[in-house]
Order: C-alpha cells, then structure tokens, then sequence
C-alpha cells in the first residue's frame, strides 16, 4: 500500500506525524480536517487529499482518530521497528546526534560512535561511546547495525560510506558536505546544511519586501 | 528576473552552485551538459532545463561558462552580499555550526552565540564569542543582524524567535524541533533532524527489496 503514496506527500507525513504526536501528549482523541489545518497552517483540503491516499481514516462529521492516523503514519514511515544506528565522526555534530533523545524515542537506536581522534575513545555522549575506527567493521557486524550517520568532513566521507556498504549498512544520513557515490542496495538521506542555509538566504532577498 | 525562476530549481541550484564550485577549484574552465550530467548525476536535459530558466549560459559546441554559470547563481541566491548571523543556544548543535567555515565563504559571517548557561558565557569557539541572552538585543541592534540560527530546545523557542523578530532579525534558521508561529515580514527555514532521519527510514523500507 505505501508504494502508491505520492513522493509529496511522504515528505509531508514526518510532519503530520509530529502535530499527532503533540495531540495525543495533549489528550487529544480525534481532530477534524478543520482543526487539523488551523494546527498545521494549511489547507483542510490539503490534509484531506494528503491522507486520503493511505486509506483515510477520516470520518465525516467525526474527523480523524488521532492515535489511528499516528500508528498508520508510523507504519507507512517504517516506524514500526527498531532501528540499530551508529554514527561516524564524534566531534560537535556527532556529539549534537547523539544528545537528541527524539530519535529513540521513534525507534533509532544509537549504538555506538566512531572517531579517528584517540583522545575520544572510550569516552561517552549519553551513555554511548566513542570507538575507533579500527573496531567499525566488527562492531557493525556484530550488531547488526542498519543506519550510519556521518557527521565527518567531505575528504574522508566516500572511503568511509563504501566501506559501511560492504559491512552491511543499509542506510546512510550523510551530512558531510558532498554526494556519496554509493552502489545500489543503500538509501541515502542527505542533510547539506550549507545547501539550507542558500534557501534561507534566496527566500530573504526574493520574499521580502 | 529570479522573481520567476519555480521553486523546484531554486532548490537545486545550491546543488549546483556547490559542483561548480568544485569544477572552479580543480581550474574547470568550461563544461557541457553532458559532462555536468555525469557528474551531478541528473540527465543533461535537466539540467539545460534548469539553467534556462535563467538566461542559459550554455553555447552550442562549446557548454557552459563555470565560473559566469557560478556567479550567476550566487546572485540568484543572495550570495552576493554579506549577511551577518548569530546562534542561539551553544550546546554541541550551535557550536558545530560555528565550526563551519563553509558559511563564511559563502558569506555568512557569524558574529556571536548567545546561550542562557552561564559557564558558557565569554567563551569561544573558532573566535566566536558565546554571550548571555541579557545582551541579545543590543547586539542584534549594534550589528544589524540578519539572520539567527536557533539550535536550543523546542520548548523556548517560540518565544525567543518572536524577540528576534522585534529585534529587527529577518531570517530565522531553525533546528528547534517546532513550527515557530510568526508575523509576516521574516522567512524562517526549518531542518528538522528527525524528519530527515523518518525520511531515510521510510525509503529504506520502499526502495530496498
């Protein structure tokens, strides 16, 4: 079912599931595309195409069961299952990582990071400690580990994302600052910070006044 | 004229603008559609597409000039003037930021963070002074800031983003785990981690067997 969902869409599900996550932490049972939208700052209509692709949980004169659509979300966004995750380069992004307890709290667990600085090894962000790089294959297999983030500079990135392929990652959230040219068989997720930072400055020239 | 350029483009040309960097520095003079093509890992006619949306400095037998092409999307993007920034919140997030010389070449200059723990206060990071938030206003004020970027957490963001604003702030680049309710008159651009990380998890689910 979820291969018939819209790119557009999917990209706008995290967000959906985040303003479901807040109702129901508020006690929220059920919300209507109307109260949803004002939520939201968009479109009722919108909202109701948007989730109608997935089944629609919606009901007229009723409106949306909150903690059904939030399930379904999760399901469709695969988060569903625990995911073992690691993360490559311990200096202030990976550490900034590490420190965020969101991401377990939906089901990315961090199991460990890896750095080349020996001054770090063996130290610990959170509970979870900084290994060296000589221990990555082993510690990858081991533990099954399906996600890597890497937070390490650009040079380094490609060397590294091809190695983590062949111990088996299957998913990599880059943020060093180039496009990693990987086989078929891993999903990369980019975060290019610079790149979000020339949005914000051509909306300032472009959108203001 | 970028008044017309869609919004698909625009979010490609930072990508752009970041390969053909690249080529300016490994002394590329020129390049074809087809050779950018391979690079950048788009088909050629997306690429002419894209950048004849704008003028289209690409000739017949001969492609695209690197660095007018270069130079042109700066523009574009607002690169072409300096813009001064600070960040709020110097835990490892802010600090990671202020790391980042990429954002000075790009224009960006950071001239202070600004966290509410007082063992962080007057400290430095890359030169960068963090100051206490009783000092946030007449600093924004004395120098002329622009932009700021909030790295602290969701619960009190809202409320600063708003001070920013009266401050005379126009950009807000928020990594706060929250959609920050604001007046018209400044353009806010969100990265939100973990959708990025929800984003990664569902195509891992779709795009892998």
């Amino acid at each position: 079912m979820a291969k018939e969902i819209s790119k557009a869409v999917i990209q706008r599900l995290p967000r959906y599931y985040r303003y479901l996550g807040e109702m129901m932490s508020e006690g929220v049972e059920r919300v209507s595309s109307q109260e949803f939208s004002e939520r939201m700052n968009v479109t009722a209509s919108q909202i109701r195409q948007d989730l109608n692709q997935f089944g629609g949980f919606g009901q007229q004169g009723y409106g949306y069961n909150v903690k059904k659509l939030y399930d379904e979300i999760a399901l469709i966004l695969g988060l569903d299952s625990r995911h073992s995750m690691i993360i490559i380069g311990a200096g202030n992004l990976g550490q900034a990582l590490a420190n965020y307890t969101n991401f377990e709290r939906r089901g990315f667990e961090i199991k460990a990071m890896f750095d080349k600085n020996e001054e770090l090894h063996h130290q610990k962000v959170r509970g979870i400690e900084i290994l060296p790089m000589e221990e990555l294959e082993s510690f990858v297999r081991a533990n099954q580990i399906e996600i890597a983030a890497l937070t390490l500079p650009k040079a380094g990135a490609d060397a590294i994302a091809g190695k983590l392929v062949s111990y088996g990652i299957r998913g990599i959230w880059n943020f060093a600052h180039t496009d990693l040219d990987l086989a078929a068989g891993v999903v990369v997720e980019n975060v290019h910070l610079s790149e979000s930072l020339m949005q914000l400055s051509y909306r300032m020239k472009n959108e203001l006044d």
